[in-house]
């Protein structure tokens, strides 16, 4: 079974929801006038991509709209079988400003303001002691990547919210400064190197499928053990590494990035995010975490569909001139993230091509404008 | 039973809510130094209002984070009775972003960008059109707002958002510009003259307490008819009224806004909102709609709790000098909008008085920072 139609079968399926995106994407173009009376311009070429940016002048602005997905759900169930599990929280809160920013630094935006939306079913969410630790990983989160907390909403959903559990999401705003390091694909070239950063494991895509796994494959569910010792629920939620240091010490040290993508959701279909037709031809892959490798076994799912879904150990790809590699590494190391000589970019249809395993991605195959 | 007290009754309690709001406005506030390295100053005033505001250099930012709350589960309800139910989403999403565009111009904004937040329990919610009446709604509001839809996240969040519904919220960023725009309460001051424009309705709160009661105290519930022909729950889904043409108006007139309130949770307390020591001494009420009428009376709710949960027909409120208000009367009415002269602020202890009802609320009753 492919890992749509696990999804499927799990009651995801987001074939008649991209549909609604496009639709939505076209009527929100044709209220870019707005911008004029301001006397601002939108870049057009953004929309679509991971940030939407706007130039107002002696810089550009870029703004995210984010959630965490269904990631604190594994929270939730491990807060049944351990009695810190509420501690988790402050990794669920994290990875919704990882997941901001993430998407945030794409453009090359510098993250500036995150603002937080914590929703719940009931005031007996409250009962935990949850919420001081979402205010402990939302801060911690915002002073890692360089961004205040401005604010925020916190509402009481009952009917919408299932009882017991919460929604995370936020938004973000970034400056783009100067206004050259806006990336949104068009000095992306062939003979580009795409360079791997580590993922610090699932991060926050992919979850209800290993939610799935926990619960139909794994006879210790979230309590299985991993060769290292964690369990697979310590591992899920191990948090995200947010990659706002490395992008800016970039910038600083005058990397010519050509190309940023978070991987994200749809896995290594990622690479190719860029609205261009290149060839991304990958001869390496990282080591991926063991989290990745159990539930491959557990849930007898292919290379193929374990790569179109999870980030499997790359959880972002900086696109640079060869000679720029090096530099990319040595930097990357000094922040104590392994960066991967992974890839090439080439001339041809549009397409993610994984050596190693075989694996090929039509274009077709990711359609997220 | 108090509105507080039906509140809770029905599953909503906010004060351990509250107690979280304020500990994570401690933690925010801790972050504001992140701006230093932009050279950005952050105006520490604008935390807990209702946009964070800062200080980029030309201009002023303001970020605000808004929710729909649970309006759209009235619409939800509606479906299930009227064949063209889901054509109601489309106010849902105008709400949204009237939320969001109704708190924005408050601290003297003017919106640039609206982002969406649209999360569904199930990919099954797609097969009702809601979806294309959800764009329509987003999209002219943000015309409406005179602001640019920029983009948006729209999960699938299955075991988090309840089946058959959707949960609606969103962020917006603005300017204040020229900075002096900036109204934060500062300007506030005795003998200032509080004009309430009219609201359309309920707009977006007090909706748990008129589900209750739609559910609990209407025999024919949502098609319970109106004096004037519509029913209760096409009353409950009338659109909110967006005030920033009026704002924009008023501010391009040179009117001399001293403070501006959202009245949205928490009713007619809102007008208390700066935190000032002030009373605020209302002689005049709007003729609320015939949705309040009808409430109060099913519901047996005294003035002092409709007033304290609803907007009671005042959906915003300007304050201004005395001599400023002909000029913002005769500028509303060329926007179609009522605007009653309706109180004066005195010095005092800090409270709102309603002369005609008999009511005071102590300052002690709207704590919201």
């Amino acid at each position: 079974m492919s890992a749509e139609n696990l999804y499927k079968a799990a009651g995801v399926d987001y074939g008649p929801l991209d549909e609604l995106k496009r639709q939505a994407q076209a009527a929100a173009l044709s209220t870019a006038w707005n911008l004029n009376p301001h006397g601002f311009l939108e870049i057009t070429g953004s929309r679509g991509e991971s940030a939407y940016v706007i130039d107002v002048g002696p810089f550009l602005l870029a703004t995210v709209q984010e959630g965490l997905g269904t990631k604190n759900l594994v929270v939730e169930a491990l807060k049944n079988v351990d009695e810190n599990g509420a501690l988790y929280y402050k990794a669920a809160a994290w990875d919704t400003v990882a997941m901001i920013v993430n998407d945030l630094i794409t453009v090359g935006a510098v993250p500036v303001v995150i603002n937080a939306h914590w929703a719940i079913g009931s005031s007996k969410w409250l009962e935990s002691d949850g919420g001081i630790h979402l205010i402990e990983g939302w801060k911690a989160a915002c002073n890692e990547s360089g961004a205040t907390w401005g604010g925020g909403e916190t509402p009481i959903l009952k009917g919408i919210i299932e009882p017991g559990t919460i929604e995370l999401s936020g938004s973000g705003f970034g400056i783009i400064h100067p206004k050259e390091r806006l990336t949104l694909g068009d000095k992306l070239q062939a003979g580009d190197h795409i360079i791997l950063i580590e993922s610090s494991g699932i991060h926050a895509n992919g979850l209800t499928l290993a939610r799935k796994i926990a619960e139909e494959n794994l006879s210790d569910g979230y309590q299985t053990k991993l060769p290292d010792g964690r369990t697979f629920g310590q591992a899920l939620l191990t948090p995200t590494h947010i990659y706002a240091k490395l992008q800016q010490a970039l910038f600083a040290k005058d990397v010519d990035i050509h190309y940023m993508a978070n991987i994200t959701g749809h896995g290594w279909r990622k690479l190719m995010r860029a609205d261009k037709d290149f060839i991304y031809r990958m001869h390496t892959t990282p080591n991926s975490q063991d989290e990745f490798k159990l539930m491959q076994k557990a849930g007898r799912i292919s290379d193929e569909d374990m790569y179109s879904t999870f980030n499997m150990g790359a959880g972002f790809a900086f696109f640079v001139p060869k000679d720029n590699v090096e530099r990319v590494q040595k930097i990357a190391l000094e922040l104590s993230l392994q960066a991967y000589d992974a890839g090439v970019v080439e001339k041809g249809q549009r397409q993610v091509i994984i050596e190693p395993l075989k694996i090929v991605y039509p274009g077709e195959t990711l359609q997220i404008r």
